[in-house]
């Protein structure tokens, strides 16, 4: 792992898409963006970027492990949102930590609260700084002199691999390969693969309730959190018992999970692992539309024979995968995988005759494979950079709800995204996919592009972003499934958290927050 | 329905052991108890049982729905446990509610609470009333005048079977079997048997963090509660969105889910259901010992073919339970059970495999069935009365721990009981099993039962319970998997808990029930 965090875009600058490969994709996307992308305009260079945010030097004592530089402060000022790259393009001044603290101890860790605590700074935890809601933008901070930026990538060690439990104990700050390196050899994985799992980190997924894919049976991150460490900002420690189950009081483990930082910062946590599945079979379903595909997932999601995985595209997805593939695929597509410790083909076997019942029709699977489909998953977000190069919008939103709420709700969001595309850019597509799906509901994907305008990428972003967040939440959507609240999700998730609730955790983060200075602004103030 | 709850000991009074069933029974029992048990003193008349604290009158608009008659009081004034049945028994004046609401709608709720409110009494949110914990014992009392004890079953209508969802939307005072009866002719089921299924409550169940058996795989309600609703003492109403999963902050759901009535009164949930399961099928395999018995089963657990049950019995619960039932088994035992929608043989042979492979012998396991067992498994606590009136101590403890913690905890927890039994009684016997098996770890039960004197039943009891209490805290296990904390565990409790989370707790129980009336004394106030 020797690649260069991309100050001004996704992940690695080593793996951004570079002309040769954009050039096919833009072909084939012109037509459905109404004729040729504007010309490309590329990202300011990163010492051009100005901060908003004075710096502030820290004392002698912490110089070792904390920094006021440019680029440390640029790489820490934003996540990578849609926003946040039209912010960083934008030319405006950004704003930025004052300073940025890298931790290589719980000692230093508190050292650094104890120091923002003293200053009357606020303490922003950053994992791996993908957040694509706003999650750890040092914004809205007027009543703070400034934030202190706290990367736990320091704090990156593997504690114990308990191989009777199943468990792995590591500290917040480990990424993703790091964490499943560390387990070889021991026949068990985490196999937790979110689309940022090259540059996020343990506590991160915590922090934000995150998924995984290869994972339905045990999608969401919160139900493998066996026990957690959090530091608050007096440098006390809350460790929770590792424990299969408990029935005292209310779980604390799921006060921290998806606490955004905000209740503590997550030093360390013990994650369930799987086995190392010794099988794997895979199948690939058609159907005429998106309406059975759905039915057919809802189905085998209720059947109890619990797929690894189960995304399904609805038709408009399929046709643009297939066509950056350069084939032509129609109707709707169900991928799915299954694995285990045993074999697992009668569980394929029953999905698949489900499939059929609903009217699907098995196709070969070849170019379908997971490692392909892996892959080009992870390349997703960097295909996101290089069209913004031309001024294209490609967003992504998701979320998720009851089935019997998802007719209705996949017709109303596609509708109104696509109109809403139409009213800002003139042209655009909006396709929808299944991720996870549950006996009791679903996690719809959607993805939209269009063509903007230089000038005006934010605000015609932020005029789609609130036309598709209205949507969802009229069609009984949660802001997130999987992305976590942040500042981007705030305002429109609110509807959806009880009053009670909100005011609950507000009494919870006076208790361990007193002043308020864990990621301020990000929770609600009444 | 409409048999008689028992005043004096659990369940209803119907189902009362009788002297005729009970004779065999102390047979058995007689040389594990070192002799014949003590004569039998019956437990005095309800009309004969003090109550330590004056009524209180309702205005004359609650008069509909509050009663403060003796019985009724009574009824409310203890839950099930043995410190329960020992203070029923004892001829002290018992600690009471002032007076009993049964609400028939969520406006007499409101009502009730708007009174207590005013009247500055504490409120108890009462289900069925057969915590074993000391949940709903109206004690520690002394800065309240008195505490008006809010029985739900009078909320208890399903409000909602949503069969695309999979789910149903009760009120929380409906009894186990009424909720299973609505679903009849949907094939549709909840399948969630506490021991206390008969009388127990849904709204029960979540406050508590209950377990049912015939679920392995999905053990515990929190993990099959979609959504809830609250009242607070001011009448707010919280209700959390139906959604199979989120990442919005911390999930409100969890919250409430082992609130204990502290947090609010829940009013109803979202219960996620399954399928009637079409398939079943069962194995037992017999163990040298109990150690092996456990491998495997951490093999079976861990081997992602999810059995609904997985009992396993170490060499003396299972010599004294085929001894009940005339014959005599020798060894461990474990008892799978396997159900689905679609075939479950694979995963039974591979279970079967699994234990061959770590020692298991299959046996016919006729006399093993699952109806078998479950009827037992409803009748032991009503033993447990019936041996009470021989002065005879029967009680159960329970917890949760990880795998690798599992070979000492089992035998120092068993060796410490024993020498607490033999220093308290004299004699007695301690017995274990599994109750619930995870990936990372496993529920253990352990069942004592020892000669007492009719004349200190309490306090043998009560140093019984300080020694194995310990003996579990010590060995690292909760102090409860599924029978919640109550007043019986807060004190062992309190250094499972994170200093953290307890006071993030308060500070959100003063944020929901600012004067703290909701079931006082129950957590903790540092």
């Amino acid at each position: 792992m020797n690649k260069t965090r991309n100050p001004m875009g996704w992940g690695y600058s080593e793996d951004a898409i570079d002309r040769a490969e954009l050039r096919p994709i833009l072909d084939v996307m012109a037509p459905l963006l109404g004729g040729a992308p504007a010309e490309a305009r590329p990202s300011p260079k990163p010492s051009d970027v100005r901060l908003a945010t004075p710096a502030i030097e820290p004392p002698a004592s912490l110089a070792a492990f904390v920094s006021t530089n440019h680029e440390t402060r640029l790489l820490h000022a934003a996540g990578r949102s849609f926003r946040d790259l039209a912010n960083l393009r934008a030319g405006a001044a950004l704003p930025a930590p004052a300073a940025v603290a890298t931790p290589r101890s719980t000692d230093e860790l508190a050292d650094t609260l104890a120091w923002a605590s003293d200053r009357g700074l606020a303490a922003i935890p950053f994992g791996g700084g993908s957040s694509v809601v706003g999650g750890i933008n040092p914004e809205d901070m007027d009543d703070w002199p400034g934030a202190v930026t706290i990367d736990l990538q320091g704090l990156d060690q593997v504690i114990e691999i308990n191989e009777r439990d199943r468990v792995v104990h590591a500290q917040a700050g480990i990424l993703g390969p790091a964490l499943e390196d560390a387990l070889v050899g021991t026949g068990l994985a985490v196999r937790h693969y979110p689309q940022s799992y090259f540059h996020s980190t343990l506590g991160g997924w915590v922090a934000t309730r995150g998924a995984g894919h290869f994972s339905t049976l045990r999608a969401k991150i919160e139900d493998r959190v066996q026990a957690l460490s959090v530091m608050l900002p007096d440098g006390r420690t809350a460790t929770t018992r590792a424990l299969p189950a408990s029935s005292i009081g209310p779980d604390p483990n799921r006060l921290w999970c998806g606490s955004e930082g905000a209740l503590g910062v997550i030093t360390d946590v013990r994650l369930r692992l799987v086995a190392n599945p010794a099988h794997k079979l895979s199948a690939a379903i058609g159907f005429d539309d998106f309406e059975s595909a759905l039915e057919a997932t809802r189905a085998i999601a209720q059947a109890e024979i619990w797929p690894a995985q189960m995304r399904v595209l609805d038709p408009f997805e399929h046709m643009v995968s297939t066509a950056l593939a350069g084939s032509a695929g129609e109707g709707a597509l169900m991928i799915l995988g299954f694995e285990g410790e045993y074999d697992v083909s009668h569980a394929r076997d029953a999905a698949v005759d489900i499939a059929r019942a609903h009217g699907g029709t098995p196709r070969a699977s070849g170019d379908q494979g997971a490692g392909n489909w892996r892959d080009a998953f992870f390349r997703q977000p960097y295909l996101r950079d290089a069209l913004l190069d031309h001024a294209v919008i490609v967003d992504t939103f998701e979320t998720a709800l009851p089935w019997s709420a998802v007719p209705a709700f996949y017709h109303s969001v596609m509708e109104a995204t696509g109109d809403a595309l139409e009213d800002v850019c003139g042209h655009g597509g909006v396709a929808c996919r299944v991720t996870h799906a549950y006996p009791d509901g679903v996690a719809l994907y959607f993805s939209f592009y269009a063509p903007g305008e230089h000038a005006a990428l934010l605000t015609q972003w932020q005029q789609l972003k609130a036309a598709v967040s209205e949507a969802v939440v009229d069609g009984g959507g949660t802001m997130s499934h999987h992305h976590a609240m942040g500042r981007d999700h705030r305002d429109h998730a609110r509807t959806e958290i009880p009053a009670a609730f909100r005011s609950a955790i507000r009494g919870a983060k006076s208790a361990l927050d007193p002043s308020g200075m864990l990621n301020p602004g990000l929770w609600f103030d009444d």
